[in-house]
């Protein structure tokens, strides 16, 4: 939420980077291919991916940190990319969305992870430009969901190599949305692991737990929602970047992300009931302690009494003097704590 | 939920089988009819339903167990099915939707069962493909809800045999929807079970059967609502694969999934109704509880008090020496009592 | 909710009846007129009304019991009607819903009527089959509603004689939606009822009672929202069968429908209100027992220990021996109780 | 919602009087006026303001009381109104709405007023008939929010003079919703009031308040929610009794309706936090009381069994023969005693 | 919510202040441009500027103060604006909204400040009218986040020079929504000390903070709702005011708001989060404090009994006389606490 300021006032499209720099380091890796050729570069000198641009080949272009404003601004000068472009891409607390241009399209997604140890949702934003021929993709950091994706170029594996910009970006945003599920998987463990701790020993910590999980499911929400209107809007654009061989794979695209944005919406409903749960379990514990509580004074409170009349010191008491009374008492008492025990056994109290 | 995640990081179209095995053995039923004609074929051996597909007749090929990559594959060259449709098939975790293609169309629903005694739905996947002549299902297990409209076939009963594989496939969504209003009868009736137990003599293992129900229902929920779009797709769709005589009955059928779903919204609010009901009847027991204790204490409290002065030791105490105080001592007790007793009633705590 | 099975597995359009069978005789009762004749005739023979088909007049053919597979299908053979809608009628658990035939329009509603005595909901499916002459009403049973509509036919008053059927069945809609009225009333009193009692003396019975018009509440609104979309469809419609001078009072008549949806979720609303304030009003009770006891507690406990003290046997006891110590004691034990309730009373707890 | 029930049964159309009569009189104000000239006159007389319809000049008439059925009646006949018309007039139970017909508009709306003293709401309908030369408006009482309106036509203040029967009615809807605003400044100040006591001194009474508070919420809703859509449909018509000149200020009207229905909103989620803040306050009560039994219960409970120990009566009990045996009992308690205090202090009890 | 009334019964378009006055002075800053010149002016004295109208250079004309009848009545006639458009500015109870005129667009949204020592949101109003060559600003009160706008054409900073006046309002629009993330950016930090407390050391205080929270969150919605309309309007209009180029900007900004929204509803669901949470809590440490007091008096109880059976006066009570029986008393108790400790460790309460 925080750190969203240094950019007021400033003239809109000013490149300013706003978030937390993941990485110091920047770097480019290029791959440039046709059904045949495949030339790879990793640079960090900016002339060098310049030459590719004119190519009929596919050039994808990954930069990794965007916190180098002169490269940034220097890339969109090269590409012509317009300024509020280029400054969405330093924003890194985007929201997930679509613009088309005429000559490109830009889209901004969360790469998200799911952090076993802290039970926390890690976001990293991917910034896509798609172009006729190249396909620029700015990440936070170097480590690289991508890297299968990079090996089915590089062994020519599948449909990437022979078709254009569009499946590439495609091939990219699939990856991004597979890791969806295995965060979803992952949030589906822990909730797994909290429910049988409900049901099993609920304990003070649990709550807090809780809490955390409905605010990771919250978000989930906010980075999934807005990219079921990207990727509709891709399927649906009539962009000519976007071929037509190319559709139903955004199609299928679409559905994983109803499908993700489905388990979100019914982790949410399961995270209310895990709470409910908890709070039902913890009014049946205080219940049941209550009656604890009021069984056993039920049953004392009245027999002290009549101890204490007896332990009263009046001069003139006749009961104290006759033989048995001790033993007479004792058994009224008896009889009286056994009345009670019947009452609470027949009121389902025991 | 779990086990998403093998398909990570391949190329789409990839065939990988994705949820849990439930059969070993594949098996493929084959029926191939026209109004007065019937071959049936129970096979392993592709090569003979190859010889099937360009005939005029209606084609059932019916796929039981998706988990044979190298099966599902050839079917798809034979049939030259697009690679994101066996994907899809083999992935039994797929939401429920269709897919119009050129020459086919593809549908996925989930078939539900009511487990009486887990008390609990079982998922199983199917997946239709429509061709002009042929439809092909795939299943994931053997045991088999369509015998009843294999039978119907072989007899030649209602209109089976003489309409399309548009004709064909609605039969086969309407028995899976039919088979929806068994799953829900099952549930109405444990929900009257719970109903009752609640109002009658609610226990702790309650709040846990409401929860499960919750996610049943839950469960139920994200089969049925995405059917509703599948079902109203294929009503309104253009495809020539479904002829004008078959829309009523997919009207029909499209009523039908609206009811489903209004049944389990309706479910839901009352599943939540139930346990509402469930914490207010505690809190109530608590109340109760409360007033027991509340009533013995404050009777027997300032009677105990009254005797503990009159046991004290002093060597100055007047009273102790009066010849009726004990008799009096005892009489104001038991107007005191008695007295609370009055303003217990007139509180309405009695 | 239960029996929606015994039609699985059977051909679409079979003749099956579903629901609880309300009456065992069933009866036809026949109006045919025009504005100036009237003919009536009450039958069991179909042949009689077979007749009356091809005349200009209108005709009202009104079935009372549609458990007869027989008659049933005899009607849909001689008027021509699809078997899905024969199907439909048959079927008592219909949502209500409209479809558009060439040659007729089928309709299906709930008549809801107040049993005030089991303070419950009673349903009956009524269907409506209107043709361009005449008009085919099945309902479940003999009683009644319809009675003043056939009156004002008797009599010629009003427009009826003299519109066509679409006017006609206009009416019968008319009375049913005019009855959810009298249905909203029941409950609007029942609820003031509620109220009126929470407010005043709440017991453990409310809760039962709220949850059952919960109850209620959800099965109305299942009855009247499909309605809405029934009676839209009927309006808009481009069917010949529905004539100009008709729609202004079909305009109406949805206008009363979403009166009665607005009625609906109003009542839900104020039943979860009326759930809080029960609640509310408990926990209330509870915080006011605790006080109670709290106050008594708080008061005589330490009192008690403080006797208890001065009732210890301990040989060298100084106290004991002063001649005013016993009156000393009960003057600081009043002392402190009257501490305590000033304390109290200055927490606001008195 | 009592009292809907009179017309269950009779012919559409059928005028009958429905909902609580306000007054006994009717009476009808008229102005006929144009930018120059104005007419007034207060009538009884229906033939006085038949005159009046065919004139070129604006007539508003205004009939003040709506149960005379026989004077609705014969003003319908001149007009030429629709049956349906006459009768939601005379229905002052309607929901807002707007029908066109082909010579005029006909708009029904609530009138609300803010009772201080009840705190509730009043309702009253208003009709209004807008032909291309006058306007009707029919109101269940006389005591007249139009008189600021009247007024101005008298000075000829503003455009009214000079505009038409459609501004007329908009100046007649812009003072009824100008109204809300004063009720919802009303229920404004009572919520502030209601939150102010349930911060400060929260009691039983505000539990009522809360619930009454919600109820004229969900009336006030009620009314305001269709007037959205009266209000729209009149901004959008293509009737020709709006003029263009007329538009912007039907635009500003739906704009005001629009804040009303978000203030409304609003409202509705204030009052459901003022009722959770109540059950928090009331929660944290309990708590508190809860803690105050502990610390003195958990404080004397040992130390009065401390006491009764040394109340004994045993022959042999060594320490009550000790001299500084009761001095040392009475030290080792104040020592209990302060360590439980120091135990609580810890624990942030006190 | 107070104070909306004194329009009540005024003609539509008459000009009266609604709000709380914030300033007494009146300003008017002129800035007259084009890409080269820049004329800059503060004055009183409207004809000063109602000279540049008509000019081809860009007029802003920020006027601080909107409740001086007079002056904006003048500035009205002059600029031909509609007298609702006046009275819209003069109320500042407005909804954000916009309205499309022939010669200029309206536009009313709401600057949102975050007082960071109160906690709650400060609200201004600015109205923009929108011309073809000219801005005009409304502002409550003078101290101004336009600064930094105005400081930019000074410098020639930016495309602001160059382009139209839609660019110029744009801008405006641009530094308000950044303006929002400042407030979210305030609100965020609030809400995370919060949730600190309520997790560390919740206290009574919490729920009032926690309840002004979810008003403020309220009324931050009630703001930015309709902004989104009001962008998404500016963006698709097809009014020539605004040019092509501006485009992209708008839909920046649209994304901007969209991103507010999204922020606005995540904090409404993590403050109910947070509410839930403190209320578990609570439930929490009233069970913890039952449970200390149900061990105390569950042990304590009996044994204070058994005392008070040695501490009868009965002269027939031989356990007294036999020389170990106080020994084997304190023994006996001693098992007798033990055992409970030892049931209570079991049952999971110590």
């Amino acid at each position: 939420m925080k750190k969203l300021s240094p950019k007021t006032g400033l003239s809109p499209g000013s490149l300013v980077f706003v978030g937390h720099k993941k990485t110091d380091k920047t770097a480019i890796d290029i791959m440039d291919f046709n059904p045949t050729e495949l030339k790879e570069l990793r640079t960090d000198n900016l002339d060098d991916f310049f030459l590719l641009k004119d190519t009929s080949d596919i050039s994808w272009i990954d930069i990794k940190g965007v916190h180098n404003t002169q490269m940034i601004s220097q890339i969109g000068e090269h590409f012509q990319i317009h300024p509020l472009v280029l400054e969405d891409i330093m924003n890194t607390r985007q929201r997930p969305k679509i613009d088309f241009y005429d000559d490109y399209i830009f889209a901004v997604m969360k790469m998200i992870s799911w952090n076993d140890k802290k039970k926390s949702i890690e976001t990293e934003q991917i910034s896509l430009i798609i172009g006729h021929h190249y396909v620029l993709s700015f990440q936070e950091k170097e480590d690289d969901i991508f890297d299968p994706l990079r090996e089915r170029i590089r062994k020519g594996k599948g449909r990437i190599r022979s078709m254009g910009s569009d499946y590439l970006a495609y091939a990219m945003l699939d990856v991004t949305v597979d890791n969806y599920f295995l965060v979803l998987e992952g949030i589906g463990e822990y909730m797994e692991l909290l429910e049988e701790k409900v049901l099993q020993k609920p304990d003070k910590e649990i709550l807090k737990e809780i809490y955390v999980l409905k605010r990771e499911n919250l978000m989930l929400r906010k980075a999934v929602w807005p990219l079921r209107e990207v990727n509709a809007q891709l399927e649906r654009t009539e962009s000519t970047i976007v071929k037509k061989k190319t559709r139903p794979f955004l199609r299928d695209l679409y559905d994983h992300t109803i499908q993700v944005i489905d388990t979100v919406e019914t982790n949410r409903d399961m995270t209310s009931g895990l709470l409910e749960l908890y709070l039902s379990t913890l009014s049946n514990k205080t219940n049941e302690v209550m009656k604890v509580l009021t069984i056993i004074a039920t049953i004392f409170i009245p027999l002290t009494f009549i101890v204490g009349i007896y332990g009263m010191n009046f001069d003139n008491m006749p009961e104290l003097h006759w033989p048995w009374a001790y033993f007479a008492v004792l058994g009224i008492m008896a009889i009286i704590a056994l009345g009670m025990l019947w009452y609470f056994r027949r009121r389902k109290w025991l």
